[in-house]
């Protein structure tokens, strides 16, 4: 019984059953017999298929981990980096980390969470997360005075809400 | 035609078939038509199978990127920090850029990608990668002298190779 063979559509191979008016028995029988082979086979077919995409969704999981994990590789070799130049002049070490930050803010982006800091924009429960509500006079009401902490992502694809300071709804 | 419902095994369901040594016409046709109600429903099962499937493949890459790129936010937050206080003392800057490349290493190896940098190991070509042959007369032939890039995983989880430099095989 071959697992790999398609099976074709119940339309193709119904036209191809024996007739069920046929007057003979042995007829009748002989197309029982059929019958039955293909629907075992479709039942087998179905057992496969599960067991073949247990096996997929393992080995996607694994590809999807080390596509992801290898993006950081280069932020890794600029650590490495930077830090290997460390002695020589500490301002030049401040420099590299920037670059280094930036280039994984970017990463992230490519990977399709790119990162929000905006401040001045209204509170948007769904990308943002208040810390604290701050009393600020000189700010619009309900709006989004300071980021403490980035968010990444949006929508499905959310990694984290940023943490804000948001302005008090006037009273 | 249930989609969720499972099939039963053939075994079972075969044993309800009615008998193909009936005499009678009329079952035989009763039987047959059960028995493409059968055929039929696997084959859908199967076409349902493989459109259910192909959407949580989707939906598990998504959550597998996720779940790895958001083991990163912390090295991203810890090198916002290391930035945030660079002002205040360049010494200390060098501290948390160290702490963060530490970090940024136990990140792999929790990811399933440990980091080696061994020196003074043998030549191993799945683990190595020879950037250069070095003529090095106090080292064993065939060992690996200095790592220029360490390397990540290994065996099926290998990120990459170490880049190293490697003692020269005696003439």
């Amino acid at each position: 019984m071959s697992t790999e063979q398609e099976p074709t559509t119940p339309q193709d191979e119904l036209s191809q059953v024996p007739s069920t008016q046929q007057p003979e028995a042995e007829d009748h029988a002989a197309a029982l017999d059929e019958l039955q082979d293909r629907w075992r086979r479709a039942l087998a077919d179905l057992d496969n298929l599960r067991k073949r995409h247990a096996k997929e969704l393992e080995r996607e999981r694994a590809a999807e981990r080390a596509r992801t994990a290898a993006a950081w590789l280069p932020i890794l070799d600029n650590l490495d980096l930077a830090l290997a130049h460390a002695g020589s002049d500490p301002s030049a070490v401040l420099e590299g980390v920037k670059a280094v930050r930036d280039q994984a803010v970017d990463v992230m982006r490519r990977l399709g969470y790119p990162r929000y800091e905006e401040t001045g924009v209204p509170f948007d429960p769904t990308r943002h997360e208040v810390v604290v509500a701050a009393d600020d006079p000189d700010a619009e009401p309900n709006t989004v005075v300071q980021v403490v902490r980035p968010g990444y992502g949006e929508g499905e694809n959310q990694l984290r809400p940023a943490a804000v300071m948001v302005s008090k709804r006037q009273e």
